[in-house]
């Protein structure tokens, strides 16, 4: 656990609402924890055999567990942020969720507390399990509340037409809209630590959904291992990355 | 934490299910971990300041603590449990459920695995707040699911007519039915480690609502304390205790 960057992070959402009182849904992945059992069980393919069932039970538990650590963080800055267990209430069909009921999340929000929703297991009425991305919990959430804004906090600033890491002329992409939505995902390789949810190129296309239902949405990706990012983002102000809208 | 209990309690879970494979929820409650802050911001009376929401955060971190800790102990032991947060979809008034969708726990229940309920602070549209007794989470779940019987593991072999621990002639009462019920909850008294769910009365009281509502349910209080009582139990084996029955 990077204990100091979570901490920084909570420390700048923070900062941020002193400024800006946005209300606030706070999703985080799983990184390592959920991931190393749901790629030994592949739980992303669904119930494969009775050991899918194991599988089940211990990417839940990995995913609340580092939600717990994220929490604590949170409450540890000040922020009142209360957990929300995707996978306890979210009904999917082939890893979309296709029924929550979104209440408790109202009602937290209305409170101007913080929900806090992470990338879990779920259940799938198609394939038995699936696995929740946090874009895919975003892209329902989005659906059902009023949303302004979807910030997706990278460990990059932005999409890039090649794997920067690999290609000293790769160029950013500022701006994904309809226009250049099909070239640019085109582009997109796989990214390079790859995920059980689909990587940069899945959180993308999940982005693209968001803005196609709902014109008004506005999905940044930024890179928030650089101080204050997040912060800067959170306060609408300019911060180097990749926009997604509707057009 | 009582690590050594909850091993024991989680182990001879397992044993009971390998003999008498039944489906079974499990519920919590949450001893020191949420009841310091549910007393230290009265959460159990609702929203009564803005100081308020920092309580209902509070309580809901310190009651997961303690699930992922309960749950940790039944997957060590080989059982696949699988948390279930109360307050991330449950909708109180008065502290009373009056809309929680259980379609992730049927399903988990059709798995065959084992929901792990917990006492929690819930959202209530009346008070703003509130506390979600295991009882209370275990009533509404008996309305909803083709339950048999609701075990309660206690600290004390069942209901006494006076408290034991101060009165040598107390006698147990073996059990409550609709006909004693009212003479009975006149004798209880408020049980010696208070808590912010209201004690031994509000338990049996929450039992008879059961029973009342679902003539076929039976519900015990047991000593968990003794060894294997819980496993007995669960393999419907004689178990000293107070049964609560409608007739």
């Amino acid at each position: 656990v990077r204990s100091d960057t979570i901490s920084r992070l909570a420390a700048e959402i923070h900062d941020a609402r002193r400024h800006a009182r946005t209300r606030l849904v706070l999703g985080h992945g799983g990184g390592s924890f959920p991931h190393t059992p749901a790629r030994e069980y592949s739980i992303q393919r669904g119930i494969l055999s009775t050991d899918s069932y194991r599988g089940i039970v211990l990417v839940q538990d990995a995913a609340a567990k580092l939600n717990r650590i994220v929490v604590s963080a949170m409450l540890d800055v000040g922020e009142n942020a209360m957990s929300v267990q995707p996978s306890g209430a979210a009904i999917s069909e082939n890893s979309k969720i296709v029924h929550w009921d979104l209440s408790v999340i109202k009602k937290l929000l209305e409170y101007d507390l913080i929900p806090v929703v992470y990338g879990d297991v779920g259940i799938d009425l198609r394939q038995g399990c699936c696995i929740l991305s946090t874009e895919e919990i975003f892209r329902y959430l989005a659906m059902g509340l009023p949303v302004e804004r979807v910030l997706i906090g990278s460990n990059v600033d932005g999409l890039y037409d090649k794997d920067p890491s690999v290609f000293s002329d790769a160029k950013q992409i500022p701006s994904i809209t309809a226009e250049n939505a099909s070239r640019v995902c085109s582009l997109i390789g796989k990214s390079p630590g790859i995920d059980v949810t689909g990587g940069m190129r899945s959180k993308i296309g999940t982005l693209l959904d968001i803005v196609r239902l709902k014109n008004e949405i506005r999905c940044e990706v930024i890179d928030i291992r650089e101080p204050n990012a997040l912060k800067r983002a959170l306060c609408s102000q300019e911060v180097k990355g990749t926009t997604v809208r509707a057009g």
